[in-house]
Parts: C-alpha cells; sequence; structure tokens
C-alpha cells in the first residue's frame, strides 16, 4: 500500500515474537522465488538477515515455515511449507479484513490524515 | 496487552512516518509525568531516543505535540498540546476497535494461536 495514512498489524506470538508485514512478504518471496537469497535480495537485505527472520518464524511456530528441496541443475533451493502457506494466508486474511475497518475509521479523524496527506517532506 | 496472540497496529503517516503503541506510550507518559525525561525513564530509553521519538511526531503531524510550560520551583516541564491529546485519542479508538475484530480473526486460526499459546520459551 502506497496511500497515506494507512493501517498496519503485526501479530504478537509471544514476549518478543513478532509477526508483521516484513515476515509475511519475505516468506512470500521465498514463496515466489523458490530461494532465500532471491528473496532477501528482493527485500534489499542480507542473506543473513533473512535467515534470522525465518529462524524467529521456525521458532515462534514450533515448527518449520520453509524446507530445502532437492536441487535439478542449478542446485537446491527453499519453499514453503504448508504450514508456512497458512502463516501466510492467516496474517493476510486478518490483515485485509483489518485494513477496510481501520481505513474507516482514519477517515473520521482529519487531523490525522489531512496533516499526514500534506506531509510529504 | 499479556495475552497471546495479540494484534498491535501501527499507523503510517508517510514513508518512513509512523506511529505505533510505543510512540503513544511514550506521549501518554509525558502527560502524566509532565516531563520527557521522567517518561523516558519509564520506558527505560535515554531522554535522547525519547526526544528523537517526539520529534518524528512534531515533524510528521506538521504541528507539536508537546509543549514547554514554564517551571515553578521546580523548573519547566513538557506537557501534550490539544494537538498532541487528540492524537494519542485518534490511535486509541482505532487501536480498541480493531482489535475486537482482529482477536476474533485470530481466533480462527488454530495453528496460530494454539502454537503461539504453547510456545513460552
Amino acid at each position: 500500500m502506497s496511500q497515506y495514512p494507512h493501517a498496519t498489524i503485526r501479530i504478537e506470538l509471544g514476549p518478543g515474537k513478532r509477526l508483521g508485514p516484513g515476515k509475511v512478504r519475505l516468506l512470500e518471496l521465498v514463496g515466489s522465488t523458490g530461494s532465500i537469497s532471491a528473496a532477501a535480495r528482493e527485500m534489499a537485505m542480507s542473506y543473513r538477515r533473512a535467515w534470522l527472520l525465518i529462524e524467529e518464524l521456525n521458532e515462534a511456530f514450533g515448527k518449520p515455515v520453509v524446507q530445502a528441496t532437492a536441487g535439478g541443475a542449478g542446485g537446491g533451493g527453499t519453499r514453503v511449507t504448508p504450514h508456512g502457506q497458512s502463516v501466510i494466508d492467516a496474517f493476510r486474511a486478518i490483515e485485509s479484513e483489518s485494513a477496510r475497518l481501520i481505513a474507516d475509521k482514519l477517515g473520521q479523524f482529519p487531523s490525522l490524515s489531512v496533516r499526514a496527506a500534506r506531509d510529504t517532506r
């Protein structure tokens, strides 16, 4: 979303364990590229950072959100597990439904929406 | 909120301009303590960091969320402006209404809620 103001949500899974748009986007990109390094590149982050974020998710949920795939000519890659996909789907479903509700409410607060829309610095 | 999982919201006011529970809490503490340094202390952050977060809000909204007060015997303090209070109120209103909606939805996803509730590491 590039329109302002808009709301984003984070799901606090436990102390210090947070699921937000960044990790979900990373997971989606692992799914579409078949590679943690390609996903990291698309998000302009290091491979190491991407790997750590995915490890956080594995730990928070207690089972893997991605898994290695056996390679063909180009070596193996990484794919999203069915569990990882259900995490993505749940987050996106919650996000899209709450986005509608929050968008209505943002409109009720001109001091937020008007000032923010004008502020393009 | 200390129960898991729960959702938190952030309002994206513009590129790199974000209003979330941390800044709102800081602003509330400036209001209740009458001091940026006391508010910073309660949040276990440096005065400098608190000051920078407040400056971010001032810039994002284009007008001050806090202002200096003339001092008595103990010197001056800081209070939240009416505009700052409207920012707090708007955020808390959006948050509490969306929290109810999101709580219902989290319950629909056992893979999220059950695993997270068990995960106390």
